[in-house]
């Protein structure tokens, strides 16, 4: 509470800031001094900014990526192959992907994985948009991009089942030892799974 | 970047919040993609927070704090006991004494330490401001709440030095063990500090 001393407008921003992951209470509250000592600078801007991206921000209604415009840039991309699709559970691996230049395809967002433990069944995410997208498209292959957690394993072998008889070729990320990583640290699973899929060198 | 697949409004919004204290350019990535997808549970009521604290949030002159007016609620609070000024560097300090309940006076918010090897010199800091209320008011004492660190240290030496002549008790926070502290995790200075000014139990 810094409410007492600092009234109700100054609490109320610091209780939003704390709704921001990796922000807890405590820098939340250094988050709104500094925004509010650097209000020209920073809180002016992302002020704006927000305003902006209030207005502008959509969700393509195709592929589920976000952007000022629908469809996405993504998906309006003509050098992209049309024929790979990459499925990926959220925005946030998109991103990663495309920071990577993993692949030049178009995507699939889903918006999560299935966990039965949370409730979360394949209507829950855009499963339905996909089979009609591998069906209905010069789709080949679907690459699903999922993370190697049970959750996203489950989520991988749902799809392959459901596109079983669709004609295109399902392929997974391959599993092995990061690159820049240490055998020592890396757990077991990786560790087989990487000695399976060896590579010729 | 985000920019080649998100555009360069969401891109801007990354970059302004990974200039919030807490926030490194991932976890500012994070921040805005929960923003866009909390659209109004959250990303609305954070505009318009933002908003209202660019137009009401004020300095108070007398003291330094932040307010929605002018002077502030500690400043114009009648039972705060006017012959205590609290000396801080920063309204995150003063927040944190009022968090603690640890003194019912007024406070006068310096806005720093004194730092040469950061350029920080006194006129960077309201210690005139401090030395008139000190001499012009009903203050009878001062107390220096400045971190225990070297900065802290030197500014409170320098204002005692300027204060000499004033006829103002001017004291410290006491040093010692933290409370739930534990002796075997503590530094030598802390340790010797508690022992000298230990109390009678």
């Amino acid at each position: 509470m810094a409410s007492a001393v600092a009234g109700p407008e100054i609490e109320r921003l610091i209780q939003l800031l704390a709704r921001l992951p990796g922000l807890g209470p405590r820098s939340a509250r250094r988050a709104a001094l500094f925004l509010i000592k650097k209000r020209e600078a920073v809180m002016a801007p992302l002020t704006g900014a927000l305003q902006t991206a209030m207005e502008k921000i959509v969700v393509c209604k195709t592929c589920g990526n976000i952007d000022t415009h629908e469809p996405c840039t993504v998906c309006t991309d003509p050098r992209r192959d049309q024929s790979i699709l990459v499925v990926v559970a959220d925005v946030a691996d998109l991103w990663a992907l495309e920071r990577a230049n993993a692949v030049n395809a178009r995507y699939h967002v889903l918006g999560g994985t299935l966990s039965p433990l949370d409730g979360v069944g394949p209507q829950d995410l855009s499963i339905d948009a996909l089979i009609s997208r591998a069906h209905g498209e010069e789709v080949k292959e679907l690459i699903l991009a999922l993370n190697a957690t049970v959750d996203g394993q489950t989520t991988a072998h749902y799809i392959t089942e459901l596109l079983s008889d669709a004609g295109v070729k399902v392929t997974r990320l391959a599993h092995g030892v990061p690159v820049g990583g240490e055998l020592d640290y890396l757990d077991e699973g990786t560790l087989s799974a990487a000695m399976k899929q060896r590579t010729l060198f």
